[in-house]
């Protein structure tokens, strides 16, 4: 199938197929014990898979091309009920964080990523109070939602401890967010989580994930935006990743319009640059409950300019209000089929 | 050196030495003949240089990662007085075009770099007549500029007839570009060509090189430049590909620091993404010479909404006037350095 652009989409029973190879080779529900095996039949951890000496990200969601780091040294390799998980020091992107051979975080561009999905939700809308990460078990949204001084709680769901427990013994700059103590840490299925929250009790919700299989697959799906809603006030947000538009556009046309039915405020797409995520970008789908409108496109506060924020965590690295609108700006292949979705 | 996100920029030293192997290699002056030779002493070809089956892309340029495609099959490698040459098709992504090693075209994601280095210039000042076009020998330029029905001549200047030849033969809709009756193609070195031209000749000059090691390093150069402006007309326009933000912001900051020396106008730093570039973005600088003001942000002319461009060949896969201005809008990181280089 080719998108309008003549760029060859991953086909959608690409994805389907992988999500069933890693239930299959569980043996369980897609949630299931073990290790995943590459293609090749390979670890998917990817270490000297293909490179000796360097880790190469390989997968079916972008077939035919990978992404390769240099390695100094495997920091840790390990396996939770959830996924592989591994960090390795790299020559030039310092530590890697890696879950089911996938790239998550790298200490050389995570500011991009963590600095937009917060920054999005929280500065379209005035004086968040109570914010909800799902997700984000590194810790480095919980660090950018802190900047906020008239924030007040920060609840996270996090789903493998694992991963908390990696990103503060090796990425220790994004795991003090989990210092601060308006969060409150819990360990556990977002899914779950929802449902035991009171309606309208967030002014925000940010859901960062990583990619639509296992153990993330639920929080792609219908149920799940529907709880979310639910536990947002009128006029709340919320902000997912939203994979690639150079390489997911069916899926993204699929995520507009399950969100156009759930969400009767805003639904709007935004993307930034990450060099080491598949090809170089990662988007954002963001979308409002009913309630005041919100224009997501233009920001009404400027965190880069809050002077708390500044002095207390630093200057930011990445997000600005210029860079907060640019993000709304689609390539025409792509902006043509969200469009669409959205009228 | 860090650069102000805490990002490693690849060294200056780095990339002199990369210039001054290439020089030693081939036993003559930078632009001597010969294969140059991968750091391991691999040919820089990159096919099969890692993963069996694959090209990759491995430099000093960006060191510590490798960008790698799946190859289907080899479809020309050669080498001319200039450059190895080779042509691949890959698994995903069309056929390639690799110039020492370095990718330069993909079929898949080329619409993104050819239509904003052709559109963000052109749609900047008002009826375009006299166009310059320096390397781009792919056609693809030649092709975007030829939307412009009031575009009277268009002239090109490619160092290397083989790479024209070898996209006449495997990037038809790409080299498609110099059938235009308006174009003339000149064989030849673009510095000596340049010297040829009466002053204030063109509208615009768009450089579509390579990076700055040869053939193109001269096309980084103060003298190059100093022609340049000379062969424009008073707020006439040039635009180059500038390198990424993510790896080469000291580079970045020197074009920006010898280019305000030379252009009395504006001076402007934009961004996109291009998953087959080296960190997924490619930057462009935009110039102009003294004379009527330019505001390179917000374009005079929507070339997405000409009928004959539309008509003629087809709706812009990329390029729009949103994604135009939103070009220009930086991560804080670039800002700084970029808004410090131009004030």
């Amino acid at each position: 199938m080719e998108a309008e652009c003549g760029i060859p989409a991953v086909p959608r029973e690409e994805v389907a197929a992988k999500r069933a190879s890693v239930g299959q080779e569980n043996g369980q529900n897609s949630r299931g014990k073990g290790t995943a095996a590459a293609e090749d039949g390979k670890p998917m951890d990817g270490i000297s898979a293909v490179i000796p000496g360097w880790f190469s990200e390989i997968s079916p969601m972008w077939a035919g091309k990978a992404y390769s780091l240099k390695v100094e040294e495997i920091l840790f390799q390990g396996k939770s009920e959830y996924q592989n998980v591994m960090v390795f020091q790299s020559s030039t992107y310092g530590n890697v964080l890696v879950l089911d051979g996938v790239i998550q975080v790298t200490e050389r561009d995570e500011c991009a990523c963590q600095e937009m999905i917060t920054h999005l939700p929280l500065c379209s809308i005035p004086n968040p109070r109570k914010v909800l990460v799902i997700g984000g078990g590194d810790g480095g949204v919980l660090h950018e939602v802190s900047r906020y001084s008239f924030v007040e709680q920060i609840d996270i769901c996090e789903i493998d401890d694992l991963v908390v427990d990696v990103s503060k013994k090796f990425f220790p700059h994004l795991a003090i967010g989990f210092e601060d103590p308006r969060v409150n840490l819990h360990i556990g299925d977002g899914v779950a989580f929802l449902k035991s929250v009171p309606e309208g009790t967030y002014d925000a919700i940010i859901v960062d994930s990583s990619d639509l299989i296992d153990p993330a697959q639920e929080l792609f799906e219908k149920p799940f935006f529907e709880s979310v809603a639910r536990s947002l006030r009128p006029g709340g947000v919320v902000c997912t990743q939203a994979e690639s538009i150079w390489l997911h556009m069916h899926i993204i046309e699929d995520i507009v319009n399950v969100r156009r039915q759930i969400f009767k405020g805003s639904v709007n797409y935004a993307w930034t640059t990450v060099p080491t995520y598949p090809s170089g970008v990662i988007g954002f789908m963001l979308c409002s409950t009913e309630g005041p409108p919100i224009d997501f496109q233009n920001p009404v506060y400027n965190i880069d300019e809050d002077e708390k924020s500044n002095e207390s965590k630093g200057p930011l690295k990445f997000y600005n209000s210029e860079i907060h609108s640019a993000a709304f700006c689609l390539p025409s292949f792509a902006k043509r089929v969200i469009e669409f979705q959205t009228n």
